[in-house]
């Protein structure tokens, strides 16, 4: 059985992994992102990097299918990519990585990448379609439907974060709009509703007096049953909610995937999550499943293999 | 160049089409729907009409690809049909079809069917992707992403009428919900809104005093500049740009086609909700045109045609 190579590109660390074709890893591994000149030198690390790995599990280029790649930005149609974290603006990431393994390169945004990745080994595995939600810092999403991701005319597919659940919304979202749905259902969303209502009320709460009131603070303080923090957590789960009704009366997908640093709040978040789904879905589609994503820091190296599987076999 | 059939069954008439491979029409026609019986003779009706037809046109089955058939429900796999309208519950209008004519019978839910045409002949030809939104009594919608249709893993794929734009929403949508497009951007929202609007200020509008304030009024009174018909033809807009927005964030097409008994009013109705759309469109889907379909009542026939060429070629 051949080998493909993922690779998951992030601003602070580049993670790798060695896959056989069936999706089993047989090595994996992370070197820091040498952001230094611009990022000049991330195809070189990551070629002599893989190289190096390969030769020490003894594998040959021969044997490898080639090498898929997620990341933090947008794929150009011509290979070049662009992304803001690592100041990138049509970079030859492709070229640079094929030229220094001679071995062929596919690349797409992390977050249709890491759709791919719990579609093919994580918590899609089985289905037809998904969509994976990523709560993060901020909301990012990837849609899957028959194997292939949707990535839209112009990129903006799955870009699920920017939708806009609330048109009374006065604060502006990080993309210049008002109410999208990463303004309520992320990280700092979350944050910023429980300093909402910590100012708002008086009200006793385990998060007062907190140095941090960050999310994590308060979906422990909902999950001890500290009613601040059940609403914050219900609003959050509102909105959400209503983010995948969106979804399921647009793309209608077999599952739901739920994942990011905020989805570690784990089966709080998802009750309350399916139980706002079921009354704001229509009938036909009340019943699909919302579900944790299962491969958490490793979806990008799995999905960036299956992208390779897919493009290049 | 051999031939293929289009159908669009309504509850009132049935419209059918005979079309070149090419997606040139030959000939069209309509019969009314026979009801009685719950509709037990429609298959009949349609088989009949379609080979006299053929006979007349001098053209064989053996020249004819196959009949498409675009119906006002769900299409089950096994090519049942639920269609309320017609007191249809897994009617089986396919085997039926296909057993009076002899030819290949290939279903799909009406909206859908519409897209396809449009796609194929009308305003979306030479467009990989587009998504429909018909502006009717409800709203509905079709998404078609390179040829091909995403009906969903329940049917509830282009179900755009049911997307949430209103979370403050009081009053109950047919579906149940509250704040769904369908209560704002159709038919009935616009002359609902406009009866709010007339009930909540004494300001003088041509639409006072109208027997009928139905939606064709309300959008002759705005293009002539009356206030509150601009008001009211404003705040469907926004909606509508708001559905289209979201349809940007998550499956992101080439085009955006408005089609239905609404999209009547024309140039004003594009203008304002373009003008909404960008600022509500991230960057780069912000250019996304929206324009009026083309085939009017005809979408239906070209789309069965076309899927009868896409699916039994």
């Amino acid at each position: 059985m051949g080998f493909c190579l993922g690779v998951d590109l992030g601003g602070t660390n580049v993670k790798m992994g060695v896959f056989y074709e069936d999706g089993s890893l047989r090595d994996k591994w992370e070197i820091p992102t040498n952001r230094a000149n611009s990022g000049v030198g991330v195809p070189r690390d990551i070629a002599d990097s893989l190289l190096e790995r390969m030769e020490r599990l003894g594998i040959s280029a021969g044997d490898t299918l080639g090498i898929g790649i997620g990341v933090p930005g947008q794929v150009w149609p011509d290979g070049t990519v662009d992304a803001e974290n690592l100041g990138w603006e049509r970079f030859p990431l492709i070229a640079g990585i094929e030229a220094a393994t001679g071995l062929k390169v596919v690349a797409d945004n992390d977050a249709n990448v890491a759709a791919a990745g719990e579609y093919w080994q994580g918590a899609g595995r089985g289905y037809n379609s998904l969509v994976l939600v990523t709560l993060g810092t901020g909301v990012g999403g990837g849609i899957i439907i028959d194997g292939e991701c949707l990535a839209g005319a112009h990129m903006a597919g799955g870009e699920i974060g920017h939708v806009r659940v609330e048109p009374r919304e006065t604060l502006r979202c990080a993309c210049g709009g008002f109410g999208c749905l990463e303004q309520y259902a992320s990280a700092t969303g979350c944050a910023r509703m429980a300093k909402e209502e910590l100012h708002k009320t008086t009200e006793p709460s385990m998060l007062r007096g907190l140095r941090n009131v960050d999310a994590k603070a308060v979906w422990d303080a909902a999950q001890a049953g500290d009613r601040l923090a059940l609403r914050v957590a219900d609003r959050f789960c509102d909105y959400l909610a209503r983010g995948l009704a969106i979804l399921a009366h647009t793309v209608d997908p077999e599952i739901f995937v739920i994942g990011g640093g905020v989805s570690r709040a784990g089966e709080i978040l998802i009750d309350k999550t399916c139980e706002k789904y079921g009354s704001l879905a229509l009938s036909f589609c009340r019943d699909t499943p919302i579900v944790l994503a299962r491969l958490g820091n490793d979806a990008g190296i799995y999905g960036a293999a299956a992208m390779a599987i897919h493009k290049l076999k």
